[in-house]
């Protein structure tokens, strides 16, 4: 497979990924060998600002890393990234806590003012102790502070940033600019770190999905032994952002990474696949 | 950094996956760029069965695809694969179901030793609804029917597989057979497919570490605007048993994945790391 392109009549090698080998041939019976799957950290990016094209600073940080974006790679960008450039943030100085944060707050030794803003994100409080607020956000996710973000806000520490509005919208126009502007129909996550029950630390989700699906259902395939596998749905997405963070360093600039190499079904149409179809229903959840 | 090594004075080349690169000078200052992963899956692996050499076979696997493990290397290892290896197997013409379990599984229209099974790995109900046992472990994992698994169990169909006995052991077993092989220091996973609350879809989680970190604890440092980032602990392990499931897929005969160029902390002494760390004390669990 050529790594090769014309835009703008300039010829463009990608050096440092190589190139998605052609899948190998199928032949019955005798299973395609694997293909390997690289992770590329995106890096280089300036501080990100309000109002900042992303998908033009993607592509450049990538162009400057010799890497030219393919249809079939799935590029994964961090929450906080997506959220800068939407300006999804309020600055704490702006923020009244009603009587019911003010109380919490003081019980919780917090600031009153983060108190509401989750509160205000909520739509319903999972679970609430010790100080710590289990909610499920406006979108549906269920997650500590309803998703808010302290960290990494920029040079105001008085700035609390928000989850974008719709993450799936966030992730279909990042997808519809990237394909605009290189012909590349890849996929694109918006993902964040959550917690979860049982278990320590926190891993990424997917909050946002365009171009790939979401689930990888094996309900109607059978396993190697020709036995019919059940119920084996396999959150591909969430695994896909869980693969970017081992590049998207905590305290390095590298909001993105761009997966290789990995198998997807036949491409579904635009924009298919979102991050919704990763929630749960509420009926068929047991710990809500 | 070469890519040769001597082995019986043989030389073998690797061929498939660039060796990781010399991590770059750090100035104090300036962020050194981070590298990709690479996700290799181990495929071609023969049928396993109880008492095979495990480490062994990857190794040969490995070889085959001409790839040597390196230190810093992370190899995944699917759950089934060392239970089928260990032997952790029950054939159900051996199971006599309890009165309980004919009761439970009559009302659910479930197999009775299927349900005396799930019991028995069980040390506590978590939750029991519409046939689905949410369970805790013998070993404090939490899932679905106790980790029991009737997929993908070999030719007799009336066998179930169950989770190894010690994950950890089983880990630090791989990976001293792989240093004692090719003096390559690797970290080992032991993983497995689970569900979770709120979110649909399975992902791997890390049931055994060995040689590797599976917490990453980025309390004690600053982001990237040098503020303090606060219980920011990243579930490493569960993250590249994620990472590794990009290349197993639930068909293929891929019970393991190569992940070269993980940045890994300074390498813990010999088996460092366990599984047991990704599991959240009760006490401190909303959700149980």
């Amino acid at each position: 497979m050529s790594t090769q392109t014309e835009r703008g009549g300039e010829t463009v090698r990608a050096k440092t990924v190589p190139a998605r080998p052609e899948p190998a041939r199928s032949v019955p019976g005798k299973p395609v060998p694997p293909t390997a799957v690289t992770v590329l950290p995106v890096w280089g990016l300036p501080e990100l600002l309000p109002g900042d094209d992303l998908a033009a600073l993607l592509l450049d940080a990538l162009r400057t890393q010799g890497v030219l974006p393919q249809t079939s790679d799935v590029l994964v960008v961090a929450q906080k990234a997506v959220s800068k450039v939407e300006g999804s943030r309020v600055a704490l100085s702006a923020v009244r806590p009603s009587r019911q944060s003010l109380a919490w707050a003081a019980q919780w030794d917090k600031d009153a003012r983060q108190v509401e803003l989750v509160l205000r994100e909520a739509r319903r409080i999972v679970r609430m102790e010790r100080g710590l607020i289990i909610a499920e956000t406006r979108h549906g996710f269920v997650c500590a502070n309803a998703g808010l973000d302290l960290s990494n806000t920029g040079t105001d520490s008085e700035v609390a940033i928000l989850l974008p509005e719709d993450p799936d919208r966030s992730a279909a126009l990042l997808r519809e600019a990237i394909l605009s502007a290189t012909g590349a129909a890849l996929g694109v996550i918006v993902s964040d770190s959550f917690g979860r029950p049982w278990r320590t630390g926190l891993t990424q989700v997917a909050l946002g999905v365009a171009g790939l699906p979401p689930l990888l259902d094996h309900r109607e395939q059978q396993d190697a032994d020709g036995r019919p596998l059940l119920a084996t749905e396999i959150a591909l997405a969430d695994e896909l952002a869980c693969a970017a963070d081992l590049v998207c360093g905590k305290t390095a600039r590298v909001p993105a990474a761009l997966i290789r190499g990995v198998a997807l079904p036949p491409a579904p149409l635009g924009n298919a696949g979102t991050g919704q179809a990763l929630l749960r229903e509420a009926a068929m959840d047991l710990f809500r």
